[in-house]
């Protein structure tokens, strides 16, 4: 198997981008990635995208952004995986030069929500749950999450005011990131305020939707053309998991069972451990699946999450940087598109150029882009080279 | 590179499913696969599928998938390029396999398009086209494809009987194929007489949309476990081209230029060239499809695709035989499946298992699925290993 490194990265600010169609949002990103690695032409497009076909109308992304993007001809598909679509594309663009089938490809992940209506948004972020056992009879994704975050408080006995350090972490890194949707910074005092959505989850427990596109390009390490004088970032551990469709046919709703397989599998194939990883790019959607995630890694025990939140150790210079560029909590979660942005945010904090939140001396790097409700999981570690 | 072989196959009869659901349908192909292969379990699974999302109110079908077959924990995403979805997957398949990151993939294509409207499917099929230039401005995949056969006919001089062998030939396979939508032959008289959708295009010249799934299992050569007594059929080549999203921005309206560059991609990986093809499954979606795409791939010169039915020479006798199970035509075309039934199809014709319409001494056999109006190719090239 060929290893792989990432020699481009690119992405638009997450945004209500009215002035923008679908295809500049996505293209935008794919040209800055192309431009960022000093290659003219790939051959191979991987387009991540969740919900095109009912809010903008539009399916066949592969074929439409290569085409806009000056591609023709090279090959393109979309891959979709509800939330963790981003992170299914880069996966895919991975096989594909690892396989050697291809030598050249560009991942991008895109969402364009805010053309349609809000109830039609929520319906087709629905479609990720499982139609007949969970969205027919009413259960949204923010209804889920707050089953899961009640259950969490009742088993672990912890209080709707240990999950602050999440939001306020969060937007204070977003602060630094010029690409983040929300540059507000947010206090405890504001967390506990926030208007309730489906309790226990208030709208800073929720991460916002928007308008959004980022992109990676990738080669054969052993083909390294030029990398515009950047550190070279190679990707030490590509892996993925699912579990089951619906929470409730879970044995332990409150363990990521997938999460725990494909960052074990992840682990195994980088022969490292969660005392090596420097910063991780979680999918906090909502705060408990920030905890749930830090907990199926392996960088807190169960029940423990909460902890290591309050202890510190989530911010920049603590054990385990989460969200360092404002995650989805803050920098946004246009659903197909965040598992993209979390791969550029590590790429960022691997070269040093996470301006504000750069995580000193970070030379390992993991993201997990989470679909459904813990139902997809694809799992990142990605490493500097010397 | 890994080589890629096919140890499993399996597919559902096209038609009217109103006793499935998406989830059913899906798994019976996937379930008959797996058991065709003699393997228990297989580590990913690639979900080709267009429009569920809107069709059904359901995405995210590679975990959906994996969890209805007890494939809980596998790696699972859904692979999205309009029509050739079901292709993507297969290739996603190989891909993964070739790489040496999975050792056993699942390819299954679906698609449940009987639950919806017609109105509905139809919109949900546009999303396919670029919806700016073309589904915007009313056109649908009917009338684009008849602009090209009404030109295709102008060019070449042409009459619209001239066209008839290849619903003949369809519908006379067909009869053969216990899965597919259509038992019921068709002459020359009734392709003539056949009620008018978009002229030059009548039903004849279309294809039908339906319910339906097909799945093909996929190991490693140099690890086959067993194969349940059955002929390996090895992956020769598999590429993927794209081309214009919009028909109106091609030189050469007439030229499927993708289909050219995939089937040339293909016959360089598998050192083979046209005439080595024992028979050929190609993406008639509608004649002019079924003509330009003979071209494409070097089986008739430009603008003689018809001159090559009216000899004969696509009978399953002939000199390129095509459609051998019914093809998009006869056997049906439920959008997303359509790719995967097609390589079923030639590891049917390959094993020698194509009761009723086997082509004599098949070695070789090749796919090819058209995404939108030939912007999105997908090409294999299949063999019987000794």
């Amino acid at each position: 198997m060929r290893q792989v490194a990432v020699i481009g990265i690119g992405q638009t600010k997450i945004d209500e981008h009215w002035d923008k169609s679908l295809r500049e949002l996505a293209g935008d990103a794919a040209l800055a990635a192309l431009k960022d690695s000093g290659l003219e032409r790939v051959e191979a497009v991987y387009v991540g995208n969740m919900m095109s076909g009912s809010a903008n109308h539009q399916q066949h992304l592969g074929a439409y952004l290569a085409d806009w993007i000056g591609m023709r001809g090279a090959e393109a598909i979309r891959t979709e995986a509800a939330c963790s679509s981003g992170a299914a594309s880069f996966r895919s663009a991975v096989m594909a030069v690892a396989s050697g089938l291809v030598d050249s490809a560009l991942a991008v992940g895109v969402e364009k929500m805010t053309d349609s209506p809000l109830n039609e948004i929520t319906a087709a972020l629905a479609t990720a749950a499982d139609a007949e056992w969970e969205a027919g009879n009413g259960l949204s994704f923010v209804s889920l999450n707050a089953l899961l975050m009640k259950r969490y408080m009742y088993e672990y006995g912890w209080e709707k005011e240990h999950f602050a350090p999440f939001a306020v972490n969060a937007h204070a890194n977003a602060m630094h990131n010029p690409y983040a949707r929300f540059h507000e910074p947010v206090t405890v005092e504001g967390y506990l305020k926030a208007p309730m959505i489906t309790d226990p989850i208030n709208l800073m427990d929720a991460s916002p939707t928007g308008d959004g596109a980022a992109a990676a390009l990738v080669v054969p390490l052993e083909k390294l053309h030029q990398t515009n004088g950047r550190k070279v970032i190679r990707v030490a551990a590509s892996s993925a998991a699912t579990d089951t469709m619906a929470v409730h046919h879970r044995k332990d709703a409150l363990f990521l069972k997938a999460a725990y397989n494909a960052a074990t599998k992840a682990y195994a194939q980088s022969s490292l451990t969660p005392q090596d990883i420097d910063l991780f790019e979680l999918h906090d959607a909502f705060s408990i699946m920030a905890t749930l995630s830090l907990e199926a890694n392996g960088f807190a025990e169960k029940g423990k999450g909460p902890q290591l939140a309050l202890d510190g150790e989530i911010l920049t210079n603590g054990r385990i940087p989460i969200a360092t560029r404002g995650g989805l909590k803050a920098r946004g979660h246009p659903v197909g598109a965040t598992g993209m942005y979390q791969i550029v945010e590590v790429v960022e904090q691997l070269r040093g150029e996470a301006a504000g939140t750069q995580v000193e001396n970070a030379r390992i790097g993991m993201t997990q882009n989470i679909g459904g409700s813990g139902s997809n999981i694809i799992s990142h570690i990605f490493a500097v080279t010397d």
